[in-house]
């Protein structure tokens, strides 16, 4: 079963990504949880470039957020993902956002995601991207 | 009082801000969240800059962000903005943005803020703050 | 003659753009180049989205900037850009950002672009776009 | 001597580094030299981050940008980075960034930044300094 596949990728804080705050701007974690996303799903087999070559978009209907701590340009984060359908129609990926090694956490959060065609058109999940979100079959 | 406050500020959708679904990145909607809080402030007699330059920083604890409906390059938007204290010590601000003048939604949520000083550690907000903010005092 | 119109406007920076340096994020620069772009465009009666939709794309060959001052979070900048035709086959903008209204340069340069179809194929310039960018044309 | 040493590092491209043309937005460009600095900074054996807590600051004031071929999402980048002094006063990062592995030109170009301390205030390179971007001293 994918259900509880995790990902885990690495990125460093981008001068560009900090604010005058001296923090990462709050607009970044988004920007990461897509690299989570991304990571994700070249671990499934089907890369997300992939998927829109084939005519499948997974364009965000809702984020989800928190803040926990600075990260400061540099410092290496661990991002880790993990993903499922969301009813019969939607995939939702869940993140968390560290410091490496230490493990203290920066921000973590939630993305859900409609499943639509180039044209925008909301289309029902192929049998293979069912199998890439862990979608339990059967009874249940 | 001010609790019934709403700023409303117009942008357009600048050719960076889109991404290769031709839409805007997802992201950018904190970002625009951003241009509605500094313009909610600004409204309040105290702008964002004059708050931080008198030692007070609003960092994001925690954003939420549904989205509507696609924003072209070149689209003109209006956010519409309203704001009050969160409990006692966080203030939140509730953000919609609509295309102008049509009003088809694009993006709403919140964002909910610490109150800190300038080295990160949690104030009590002082009285202006919670007058701009449109704290309910006593019984009413 | 259109050659020696100037396009003038202005935005307010965002926190978003600023970095731990307190002061903007160098590559914003590129992007308010743009915003004066698609002022100076619009200005001309065909904005870019509309040149786009016509089938003409305009994407950077070569970009230039110089860095003069600081400018910092909610500080009022105004672009002043200028637009002709470079050779046969491309066209140039030039811009200045300016502090407003004091006048204090903030950053300048100049943008070179490509004259392409949707494809990506270079085209040679329509009447009517050479029109725009009031490239000289009979005995000179 | 170290004024020949080359850095590569590589980076994918980002989803939100993606524009409505389908390639990289122009100003990402900036971003990525960023990149490139860091990682070759972190190889002469003392980062940026470093350089910055020791009270020297390295701001832009010059970039130059020349666009070869598109990226687009998800594409495998190589950033070569060279640095040097540039008078006495300045250092300059020489940057070229390829398709990896194919090695197809994707922007090149370079950036020149002045040495100033925290407040603002260009400073004379200390000998360390002049030892990382590998100043030829004397008669050698």
């Amino acid at each position: 079963m994918s259900e509880f596949r995790v990902n885990r990728t690495q990125l460093r804080v981008r001068y560009s990504e900090t604010d005058q705050m001296g923090t990462f701007y709050n607009s970044r974690a988004l920007e990461w949880f897509e690299c989570g996303r991304t990571e994700w799903l070249r671990g499934s087999g089907m890369s997300y470039a992939d998927m829109e070559a084939k005519g499948v978009m997974l364009p965000l209907v809702e984020a989800h957020v928190k803040y926990h701590s600075r990260a400061r340009y540099d410092d290496l984060l661990e991002i880790e993902t993990f993903a499922r359908m969301s009813g019969r129609a939607r995939v939702r990926f869940e993140i968390k956002i560290y410091h490496s090694p230490a493990g203290e956490p920066v921000a973590s959060g939630w993305t859900e995601h409609a499943i639509v065609s180039p044209e925008g058109r909301v289309i029902r999940p192929a049998a293979w991207l069912e199998e890439i979100f862990g979608a339990t079959k059967g009874s249940d």
